[in-house]
């Protein structure tokens, strides 16, 4: 395949990680990416070059570039950390194959992509593009956490951010293993949606009687699970709300007002947990043959229906930093990044 | 034996719960209740009756009498958990013998109380009164949260209001078994005693650069256990200032004033955990030949000096509304009620 030297890509201003905490809101990309003609990355043992079709933008691209994410920047790389594309070059019978892919060692904002080997997704052809580029870090995450309600062994769980993408898998996923989820999100207009979606339940937390509402919901459901990307002060009184042995998933952190733990002998008397969780750690832990089977079935449901990408915009490279926050910016779908 | 029918006793005011958070501080007794003449209990299937010598005064009675543990009050009943006295009524082979217990149905701040006979502990004779009215709560609670600190692997721990009674056990388990207590404590001038006693390090949270000295203790320690009796502000510090994988085990209350969750992505990034330690969740999930050799290593450790309860006051039963407040403010040692 005839492979440039020189590409475009959005590349990392900063190494390391930031002084400061940060949350995963985005309203300027030009302190942390610029967009830059760069050399095409060069595939190590183990690694594919990926021609890049669409590369998702995730929160954790966005904590990461921020350099807040659990993992450390690189000055000069792209930024990106999933997509998809074709294998161009590399020690892989999948040369010439469209996949899914997790990059590593340089980033998907950009028209190439270094991705490891075993990790490169062959694609059902009749997978969407628009599925395929954010086939890896929402559907995983979802599918893992949502095991993790499961083997809880309740019949339901709480879900907060539930408009957004990973949320609205969450709630599918309930649906059709019969473990409901209850949607927590801001505003009423997104209510509809969900129960349409199936979520089992729906508590807006704007608006009169917050306190009793929960109560009562928990009440008649009690949840055990909370998965909470927001972490701020009405997850940990969802948290505190919620009977015996319940457990406080922490995935991201949306809000930038630290909550506060007015109910400590919970943990004690009603072995409540806190804990988090991340994909990173996920893969790292889990059998290879295991994660095979989470990403199988994550492409069935996709290609079955089960699953829609809700997708905002498709912003060019070569726009991104004018358009993308704005972009980003619309709650609860998606935005991909086209080279 | 010859059991009179009335005896004197410190009733409990209240049923239930308390409405609002409390701590663990006693300013008054009064409010929670009132020493009185009362029916000597009947045993009935499964209790014995005790002839109370010594009963303990632990920070879970205060909680208890409160309303705030995780126990429901039964009003007119004697407060009290656990003691030691001789078995005077009940089907058991320890008749006429000297026990410690644990108190259920009435309880142990009164001349007579009832005890589980599966729970009764008869004593080495060489085992001081002071140490058997305290041989359950703390010395179980030091014993299962320092296994906690053994399974982790780490060489070290960090152990709050390290100056209690609880603390100086498990900073002696630390010593005796190679890993080192980080003890912290308010004032240096328990300092030390407590470096006598074999703490690994003091860190005393008054005074300048707090966090310059605990962030270079962890990084020469690496603790990933803080067993925590506190639960302020700075538990919250010393958790996230721990290395990767840390777990905040809360086991009390003494502070008034909740933390708050600053670091919230080290949950994610970090696989950090808050959870708690609850002596009764403990007894009811543990072997019962498991907490027996626990109960026998307890009493062999004071038998043989390696424990040492050391007590502030014994206050008698007829005087506690007036005297046990201020002796039970002396920080850091142990008070009894004897009858």
């Amino acid at each position: 395949m005839d492979i440039p030297t020189k590409m475009k890509g959005l590349a990392l201003l900063e190494d390391g990680y930031a002084n400061a905490p940060a949350t995963q809101e985005l309203t300027n990309l030009a302190p942390y990416v610029e967009l830059r003609e760069m050399d095409v990355p060069q595939p190590g043992p183990g690694l594919a070059l990926i021609k890049v079709a669409r590369a998702a933008v995730n929160p954790s691209d966005i904590a990461f570039i921020k350099g807040v994410y659990g993992q450390s920047r690189v000055k000069d790389q792209a930024a990106g950390f999933e997509g998809t594309g074709t294998v161009v070059a590399g020690d892989t019978p999948l040369l010439g194959q469209r996949v899914s892919f997790f990059a590593a060692g340089s980033g998907s904002w950009a028209e190439y992509c270094l991705a490891p080997i075993p990790m490169l997704i062959p694609l059902r052809p009749d997978l969407r593009d628009e599925d395929a580029a954010g086939l890896i870090v929402n559907p995983l995450t979802a599918m893992a956490m949502f095991d993790i309600a499961r083997e809880d062994g309740a019949d339901s769980f709480v879900v907060t951010a539930a408009g957004s993408q990973l949320g609205k898998f969450l709630i599918g996923l309930g649906k059709d293993h019969g473990i409901g989820a209850l949607a927590v999100i801001r505003r009423e207009a997104q209510a509809e949606a969900l129960r349409a979606l199936g979520a089992a339940d729906v508590l807006v937390t704007e608006g009169e009687g917050l306190e009793e509402r929960l109560t009562e919901l928990f009440e008649v459901h009690a949840p055990r699970i909370l998965l909470d990307a927001v972490g701020d002060q009405i997850s940990a009184d969802l948290f505190f709300a919620m009977p015996e042995r319940a457990r406080w998933i922490i995935y991201g952190r949306l809000s930038p007002t630290p909550p506060t733990l007015a109910q400590l002998p919970q943990f004690i008397f009603k072995q409540k947990q806190i804990e988090g969780f991340w994909l990173a750690s996920w893969l790292r832990n889990t059998p290879p043959e295991k994660i095979g089977a989470v990403i199988a079935e994550a492409q069935a449901r996709f290609a079955e229906g089960k699953w829609h990408t809700d997708i905002t915009a498709s912003v060019r490279l070569d726009n991104a930093l004018a358009e993308l926050p704005a972009a980003y910016s619309q709650k609860d779908s998606k935005v991909l990044i086209e080279p």
